[in-house]
C-alpha cells in the first residue's frame, strides 16, 4: 500500500473499460471496520457481466469482490483480530450474528453488503476498508509467503460458491452429478462435489485444457456436446436415467434447459451461475418428474472454516483454476484475457 | 358392481361432457392384477383441467384417479391380498420394487402408470382393475361401513399430495409456512404442515367458507387479498421476511409469483399445483436470495402407511374437505358444482 491518501485501485466506466486509478486510502470510519492491505485478489467471472453489458459512466465503479491480505488496523470494536493477521474475506461483508447469517446465509445479512457498493472499497485494489471486519474476515494461519495463499484465495468466492452448488444439491456418496460449464466455478463445482463423495461426475465444457483439469479435480467423464447432443450424451452415460444432481454454472437459460435435460427423476438442479434469464422452464414435466431448483449466491462466509482443513492439508487444490497472474497495472489485461478465453481465471497480485 | 359383462363408469368426451355409462366389466388380464370393486371415489381439482380444456372427442376417455374398495379377486403373482380386503389406492399405480419406487418415488416407476391411460380403467366407476396391484393397493383395517372411509380416500391423493408439498418444503416445528390457495389440496397442505409442527401458517384464500375450515386445520392467518396486494399482507403479517416454506397448491403462474413473492430468503417453495405455466420467473432476485423451487406430483403410495395411523386415530380428518356425495349418475353434476366453486370437493359413492 502507498503510504498517505491514495492507493491504487480498479475501477470500471463501462463495457470493456477497466482502469488502475488513484483512490482513497482506506481508513477506519465506523468502530465496525478493519482496514486490510491486499496480498492476493482475482478477476471473477460474475465481473465479466459489467464488463461485457456495462453501459458507459463518467464515473467509475470500484470492482472486484475477492481478496486476502494483511489486516492493518482495527475497529475498537473488532475483537479477534490484531494488525499482521493474515485473513481472508468472503465475497459479501456481513456481521455473522444476524438471523441469516446464524442459518448460514450470510449474502442475506441483515446489516451486510457488497464490495465495491457506493462508499466501500472493491477487491481488486491495494487496500481495503472492511466492514463488519469481525463477522466478515476468517483468519489464516500461515505467513504471507505462503503458496497456498491462491487456493485460500478461492474460499473467498470460487471453491466457496462451487461447494455451495453441490451442497445444495445434496451431493454424497451416493449421488451421480452433472457439471455444466468449464470455467472455473464448474471446475470448483467438481473438485466440492468429489470432495463431498460423488464417485460419478460428469463434466460438460468443451474447452479441453479446462475439461482436462475438471478430470484432474475428480470429473469421471467430459461431455463436449452441447444442448440437446449433449443432454443426450449423458443420458447415454446414465442408462438413459440422468444424474441425481445437477450443478449448473453458467448462468445462461440454456445451460438452465440443459441442467433440466439431464437431471434424474426426483433429482435436482443447482445453480450458482448468476442468472443471465428471468424465467425458467420449469414446466409440467419438470413437475411430474418432482425436480428440483435450488441454489443461488453462495454464503462463503458459512463455509470458509469446514472447507479450509482441506486447503491446508492439500487434500484440494481449488488455487489450480488461476492460470495467468498479473499486478495491478495488468488488471486491464486480465480481464481481456478472461474475457476472450484466453485465461481461466486471473489472479492479482498487487 | 352389475355383475356380468357390463359395468357403469365415468367417460370424459370434451370439455363439460362428462358421461356416465356401461364399460366392459374389469377382469385379471395380467398375474400381477387385482380387480377392486369401488366403495368411494371422487373428483380431483386436476379432473378440472380436461373437464374445463378437452377438445372433443367421438370416444370417451375413463377418468378419476382416486378411490378405495374391496378386493375382488387377485392374480396369481399378487401376495399379500385376498377377495374382501379393504384396500385404498394412491393416484398412480406402481411396482413398488423399482429403484425409483425405493426412493419414495412411485410416481416415476419403471413400470407404473396412470389410471384412465388406453386400457386401464378410471377410478369414478363401479370397479377397477388394478394393474400391479401388489405393489400399489395399500389394506385397511376396518370394515367398509367405517365412517373414517372419506378420511381414508384422501390418502389416494388429495392428503398425500397435500403432505408431500409440506415435506418437499421441509416443514418442521421451526418453519413458517404460506400456503397459496384454498381449495382441497390448499386445505390438506395446511392441515398436513399442522400435523408436521408448523406453529405459523398463513392460508392465502378468498373463499371464506374454505378459509374458515382452513383455520379449523390449523391455519393461524388467513390473507384474502391476491397479487402484490396479498403479497404485502404476508410480508406484513412476517416482520417483512415471508415465511420459510410456500406450499403452492394452485397451478397457475400467477400463484407462483405471489409465492416467490412471500418466500423468505433462504426459504423454499414446494409446488403440487399441477402447473398450467411453462415458464417461472426465477430470476437474479430470486437467485440472489437463495430460493428453492420444489415439490411435483406427489407419490402417495410413500406416504399412506406413514399418515394413516392419524387419520385412524382422528388426530387429522382430511375427508373434511368433501361437502357434496354424489352418487355414480351424479358424477356430472359433481363435475359442475366443482368447476362452479358451488363445491369443495365431491365424494363419490358408486
Amino acid at each position: 500500500m502507498i503510504e498517505g491518501i491514495f492507493m491504487r485501485a480498479t475501477l470500471i466506466y463501462g463495457a470493456g473499460d477497466v482502469r488502475v486509478e488513484d483512490v482513497a486510502d482506506p481508513v477506519l470510519r465506523e468502530p465496525t471496520d478493519a482496514v486490510v492491505r491486499v496480498l492476493r485478489s482475482c478477476i471473477c467471472g460474475s465481473d465479466l457481466w459489467p464488463y461485457r453489458s456495462m453501459p458507459p459512466a463518467d464515473e467509475g465503479q470500484r470492482i472486484g469482490h475477492e481478496f486476502l491480505g494483511v489486516v492493518d488496523d482495527t475497529g475498537s470494536e473488532v475483537a479477534g483480530f490484531t494488525a499482521g493477521d493474515l485473513v481472508v474475506a468472503p465475497f459479501v461483508w456481513a456481521d455473522n450474528t444476524c438471523d441469516f447469517c446464524r442459518e448460514g446465509l450470510q449474502t442475506s445479512c441483515r446489516h451486510g453488503g457488497q464490495w465495491g457498493a457506493p462508499g466501500v472499497d472493491g477487491g481488486q485494489g491495494e487496500a481495503a476498508r472492511v466492514p463488519l471486519a469481525q463477522g466478515t474476515l476468517v483468519k489464516l494461519p500461515m505467513g504471507e509467503d505462503s503458496a497456498l495463499l491462491p487456493s485460500l484465495l478461492t474460499l473467498s468466492d470460487v471453491f466457496s460458491t462451487g461447494h455451495h452448488c453441490a451442497v445444495k444439491a445434496g451431493v454424497g456418496p451416493r449421488t451421480t452429478v452433472t457439471v455444466i460449464g468449464d470455467g472455473a466455478v464448474g471446475l470448483c463445482a467438481v473438485l466440492a462435489a468429489r470432495r463431498l463423495g460423488a464417485e460419478r461426475i460428469v463434466l460438460m465444457g468443451h474447452h479441453k485444457d479446462r475439461t482436462d483439469l475438471g478430470r484432474e479435480f475428480g470429473a469421471t467423464d467430459v461431455v463436449a456436446e452441447r444442448g440437446a447432443e449433449g443432454v443426450e450424451k449423458v443420458r447415454e452415460l446414465t442408462g438413459g436415467d440422468g444424474t441425481h444432481a445437477v450443478l449448473e454454472c453458467v448462468g445462461y437459460r440454456e445451460a438452465v434447459e440443459t441442467a433440466l435435460g439431464v437431471v434424474r427423476d426426483g433429482g435436482t438442479v443447482s445453480r450458482v451461475g448468476a442468472p443471465q434469464y428471468t424465467d425458467v422452464p420449469m414446466d409440467f414435466g419438470t413437475f411430474f418428474r418432482n425436480i428440483t431448483l435450488t441454489g443461488g449466491v453462495a454464503p462463503a462466509r458459512a463455509y470458509i472454516e469446514e472447507l479450509m482443513p482441506d486447503v491446508l492439508d492439500g487434500v484440494v487444490e481449488p488455487g489450480r483454476v488461476f492460470d495467468l497472474t498479473v499486478d495491478l497495472d495488468g488488471v486491464p489485461d486480465g480481464y481481456r484475457a478472461m474475457a476472450a478465453r484466453e485465461a481461466l481465471k486471473v489472479l492479482i497480485q498487487p
